[in-house]
């Protein structure tokens, strides 16, 4: 079925909603933890669902390389593969492409690139994007963009921009040519410049999507370039569409773009955090690693009662850690899991409350008292 | 407590029984999986409960080293660093140190060693190991022993069985000097010699022990020599106390020791295997990595109902293999965890039934059958 995002309170621009899919509903604002290989590392589907996590992305880049559309179709789709009955968001592809730098050639029909898996030649359309995506069965599919450089030139983010946005009309017509098992999110580009940002969206508009978002960020820009995009922009996406800001990122980040609108989000922050001994706490990001943790037997925040937090102390997660025990990664994962999940929650209560610039306020104050260094 | 043990079945030199300790009873003969760092690798305790563990090992030898004694007996002992609350017995450290070889100095004191985690010169003494296990205040404590080397003459295993008789009344003494919050096993020692491991056993026996261990096995014997030593020993041994046999291993010499009449075994074999992808079935091991697996929708057993078998398939941990994700670890020690415990189900199970015999045979069968390869 084709997603339908209702929006059930908002609080000044930002919205709670709910995001109806073919596995489910998901209340927004959301995090999606990170699936890339079919697989939110370290954890089981079942303890994403505990945790509270509602939708999960899986990377359709990662996944068309290992295993192979082919064997998750075989499969009946990327949810059976891995045992996930929940909604699944892919990605298209476009931004891992984009991270291969000197590997990879973009030309109007799409990009080839050498695979990292084998070397191989691998071609990646928007034709392709989208039918992997559809061997996927993934409940939001997402539009091959060529996603700009930064810094880039006005006319170096137009070409790349308007390259875009002809790749999501190709992806579009492709995705929906016969029954598709979900709904296509188109992706607003442009770069740093706010008129791009606002043509692209225009030309996107002229098709249909169920969703849009906000790509080509998280590429190196500064946060107060980052936010003059989302300010001149956000005003003038459709109200009533859910709104994606793709691979941002930190909490704060997260709040601020609640705060201006956005619904859904995804970072591998938490468990790539998790895995390199950062756990966030009410306070900010303790390294677990730090000597200082050797014989505390405090739990990793006092505050938090997550399964890792009420079973096992700073002392203990600093020994796995040391031993590169598995077991802590899973620890870890699991407390940023419940940190982000969390932090989504109260999110949506302060907007449903009408208090979230009150409730943002005393958030970032509290993590800027600790020294927030995620 | 002391650990108290109760024969309740019998099948000729087989038997069930029942080993009451401080964290509750397990039943025998029992698999203990191993949790060298405080963690069996990748498993929550919640976990190793579902699939029906009821005691665990400890390494004396790693945790003396990290996270260091003190800092477990800050936490109350080993049950509560690591959140596991039925019955840990720990090793003397003794088969870790002798697996350094030139890294140690033996002398009748004890053992002088360079730490293989910073290269400081460390002390293990028969008093210092028990003293490390009654810091960890684990269920059932071992005494230090010498491990023969293998091959050795009657004069070399002679005199490294004697050290151990000596380190063995040291141990008890050190152990018992105050209210132990378990009981300490002895060790059997004599290499391949039977007539020094029948005087190894009859010096043990003028001390007062809970249980005894067979020790100085799995050391690169023939599986004909360890059951020559054992069949000669075994006969001797008191037939109410359990009967440990250290570090062993496949489920086939398992099912020869349980014949001959042993009760506790432990071995990385499952976990270590479930690492590295061989994954154990009814009719063999299979090597999860090999290719033939990457399209197969079926599950590792299809007569297996663990939790990775009820909702994975081969194709899908092959490629978390392939991935090196954390997930393929753990789904794979679950399967290899619940095969260990079920077949020690199993033989209980034929025990009271009076059919051991006849169910080894099935079993051996059926895996010769198969191939076992580990």
């Amino acid at each position: 079925m084709r997603p339908a995002f209702t929006v059930q309170a908002s609080d000044g621009a930002a919205r709670a909603g709910t995001l109806v899919t073919t596995h489910g509903m998901v209340e927004t604002p959301a995090f999606m933890p990170v699936g890339t290989y079919g697989t939110v590392k370290a954890m089981t589907p079942e303890e994403l669902e505990t945790l509270g996590a509602e939708i999960i992305l899986g990377n359709t880049f990662h996944l068309m390389l290992r295993p192979g559309a082919a064997i998750v179709a075989a499969h009946g789709g990327l949810h059976r593969f891995m045992h996930w009955r929940r909604p699944i968001l892919t990605d298209s592809g476009g931004y891992q492409v984009f991270s291969l730098k000197s590997l990879r050639r973009i030309s109007e029909e799409g990009v080839r690139f050498r695979s990292p898996v084998d070397g191989r030649e691998v071609r990646l359309t928007p034709e392709d994007s989208s039918e992997v995506q559809l061997a996927l069965r993934s409940d939001i599919a997402m539009a091959l963009d060529d996603c700009t450089a930064h810094p880039a030139t006005e006319s170096e983010a137009r070409e790349s921009m308007e390259r875009s946005m002809r790749w999501a009309a190709r992806s579009h017509s492709r995705y929906y040519r016969d029954e598709p098992p979900g709904g296509l999110f188109g992706i607003v580009q442009g770069g740093m410049h706010r008129p791009l940002r606002l043509a692209s969206l225009e030309t996107l508009l002229r098709l249909d999507w169920p969703g849009l978002a906000v790509g080509g960020l998280a590429v190196g820009e500064s946060e107060e370039e980052r936010l003059k995009v989302l300010e001149a922009l956000l005003p003038h996406m459709p109200p009533r569409q859910p709104r994606y800001l793709m691979g941002i990122g930190r909490p704060e980040d997260i709040v601020a773009a609640v705060t201006l609108g956005i619904d859904l989000f995804d970072c591998v922050m938490p468990t790539r955090h998790a895995r390199n001994g950062h756990l966030f706490t009410t306070d900010g990001v303790i390294n677990i690693r730090n000597s200082a943790y050797q014989d505390d037997l405090s739990p990793v925040d006092s505050a938090c009662d997550c399964y890792t937090c009420r079973n096992y102390t700073r002392a203990y997660l600093r020994h796995l850690d040391r031993c590169n025990e598995i077991l802590g990664s899973r620890l870890n994962t699991i407390h940023n899991l419940h940190y982000y999940i969390g932090l989504m929650r109260s999110l949506r209560t302060a907007i449903a409350a009408g208090s979230l610039a009150a409730w943002a306020r005393g958030f970032l104050a509290a993590r800027r008292q600790g020294g927030a260094v995620a």
